[in-house]
């Protein structure tokens, strides 16, 4: 077999295993060198390749030194937004096939979430449109969990957990005054609630807060919600809502929009934010109470103090798994994961068309969704307590912060 | 001696450490059973207590139950933002005083910041004018650091901690895309820049982000910022920003009041909230640059996962400190901390005056304040370096996520 090279990039929002996905890339690329030449790594994504820009593992990360990107979050490569034409016959494509060849590359794999299996897509469908011998593979990684044909996605546990684990914490900062008060934890989420379904998880007890969550899946009702509250007032002065972002009325109208206009990212996806904001000022308007709420923002996807070990071992087994299948001759695919069984939980890794999954989405299904859209059923629980299991222990400093591994 | 018992109250926002304080404080009564009877806590501070609502350790948090405070954040026994009355005639103090009288009560220990020390400092003149046998003493906590005559409060440390690690996760989130881009990280403080300061810790290496700081101590200039940031950008695309969210003008104007207008907490002071939001349109509108921001908000003060060893630890050895002094008679004090040397760092217990220190506020030294204005010289690091240290494991519930002490 002939000796070919590997490129690997990572594309879209960071998450905290994102690296971990990377490091099994890397590290399974090292154990064939009988069929892998080097293993390179795109920086910031298809967009900095075509700007000549990549590096070589074993001069960027030799020995164990790649075993520091288990515990960093963020994407060591660097990433990007850049989303190939629609038209397969646009000269950007040969230009990358022609780098890949002066490269000698005869895999790559790209580690992202929708938009980049869009790329991988693409690329594969050049790649057979033209005979070319480079199998390209797409490996999942979004913390939003909405890649369809996976049982989940690397980077959702870790992320799940870190809102959980939030969550509770602001539970507890809230209930330290003997007054009613309300507030709204916003969570990370444009058109799937999982993240925000995660929120549920924060429960100490049956009957804990947070005592509402909405979803972008169920339409929101603002009056409701309001009656929702004062019911919660019944039981609780205080109550911890938990909403998506993305959630929007029976008009498909997003609240956020409610208060302002939003700007549409270089996807055509409208930029949101302040739906949290907005119904602070509603509550304390309408009801009366003491209201404040909590942006969980860039830490759900960028902190690594709520790593998840089944996800960073998970990520891990879908990069190794991605560079057995480009071995095994396989293109135009995405690692997938297959849940065998709840409990004990298992997990093997598949493969799916990744013609199939780009540009679809995953959403919570309605039947998991309960009280009157307000809260999430057992099944929500079981699907996703294994995914948040296992505390990692981060690298220290000197000074005793995370010891992270960054690109020269 | 005679048998008396105590009184241990908590109030003000919470922090990570305030549970270890009143652990001290529960650990160190237990150790003197011959002279001090029942340990109770006044839940939800001096107004739950004028309502009746205290409770017994013993039944509270028996045996070892009470080793779970030292891995809890929050306050444990609810917390108030009451202010007593200037005026020592008015009727609240003598009804306090039969109160305690009723309880058998012979120590008074109240956990909180600024406010917290002015209820400790009315209560122990009122004792003194009275005659009164009960003794008051105050325990440090705040993570704003803004406690004067002590060379740092409990909650400070941890909350620094996690401002630390924060940002250094942020700044790896903020570098991925190959394009300019500008983050400003909002953090608390009010008129005390300490917390922000921490955010320096945050850098990997030299000439690291974040590379502006911005500390209420120093007048906030907009133009001088915009300024700086096109400077930063010579040398890096991704500029991350660290503000203060009470950082204000030459004319003492708060730049979260340049977006809109703020209202007055009970103790009088404006409750700011959105300088980060503004700065953020600000660059943009100007700089025509990417522009987002991130408030750090609540998790600052209610995070465990963070929790510096060094703050739990001296929080503990404060609250035991507290009881100590108590049985030696001392009253109308707070405990303080004494640095005795910073390489090896060493700590002790102290007693301060509480009438001096209540209702001021310590802010960082502005020769400690370098790069006109947008830096820490190195004393603000020999300071904080030693009070972030340790990591803390949190106890785990079966689903893997922290398990903290609630009151039933």
């Amino acid at each position: 077999m002939e000796l070919k090279n590997m490129l690997v990039g990572q594309s879209g929002g960071p998450t905290a295993v994102i690296n971990s996905s990377l490091c099994g890339v890397v590290t399974e690329a090292g154990r064939h060198p009988e069929k892998i030449g080097k293993c390179y790594g795109m920086v910031n994504g298809i967009e900095g390749f075509l700007k000549g820009r990549f590096l070589d593992f074993e001069e960027a990360l030799p020995g164990d030194g790649r075993k520091g990107l288990l515990t960093t979050p963020g994407a060591y490569l660097g990433s990007c937004r850049y989303k190939l034409p629609e038209d397969l016959d646009d000269p950007v494509y040969r230009e990358l096939f022609e780098k890949f060849e002066e490269l000698g590359i005869g895999y790559f794999l790209y580690i992202g979430g929708n938009d980049s299996m869009d790329t991988v897509s693409k690329l594969s469908r050049y790649g057979r449109k033209t005979g070319s011998s480079v199998v390209v593979l797409g490996e999942p990684k979004t913390i939003d969990n909405d890649l369809i044909h996976t049982d989940h996605t690397p980077g959702f546990g870790s992320a799940a957990r870190y809102v959980a684990s939030t969550v509770r914490e602001i539970v507890l900062d809230a209930g330290v005054y003997d007054t009613r008060s309300v507030t709204i934890v916003e969570i990370m989420g444009r058109h799937a609630g999982w993240l925000t379904a995660a929120s549920v998880l924060a429960r100490k007890c049956r009957g804990d807060n947070p005592l509402l969550v909405y979803l972008p899946e169920v339409p929101f009702d603002q009056e409701a919600f309001l009656r929702k509250v004062e019911e919660c007032f019944a039981v609780n002065n205080t109550v911890v809502v938990c909403v998506s972002e993305g959630i929007r009325d029976k008009d498909g109208v997003f609240v956020c929009e409610y208060d302002s206009d939003a700007g549409l990212d270089s996807f055509g996806h409208k930029m949101l934010a302040g739906c949290g904001k907005y119904l602070e000022r509603l509550v304390r308007a309408r009801l009366g109470v003491k209201a404040r709420s909590v942006e969980l923002n860039v830490s759900q996807r960028c902190s690594a103090s709520m790593l998840s070990a089944a996800d960073q071992q998970e990520a891990f087994m879908a990069g190794r798994y991605g560079v057995q299948a480009a071995l095994g001759g396989e293109t135009g695919k995405m690692i997938s994961f297959v849940r065998k069984s709840d409990a004990p939980y298992s997990l093997a890794c598949g493969l799916e068309d990744v013609d199939d999954i780009c540009n679809k989405e995953k959403t919570v299904p309605l039947t998991w969704i309960t009280g009157d859209g307000t809260d999430l059923g057992e099944e929500f629980l079981i699907y996703a307590k294994p995914l948040i299991k296992g505390n990692v222990q981060i690298p220290e400093d000197e000074d005793g912060l995370p010891l992270f591994v960054c690109r020269k």
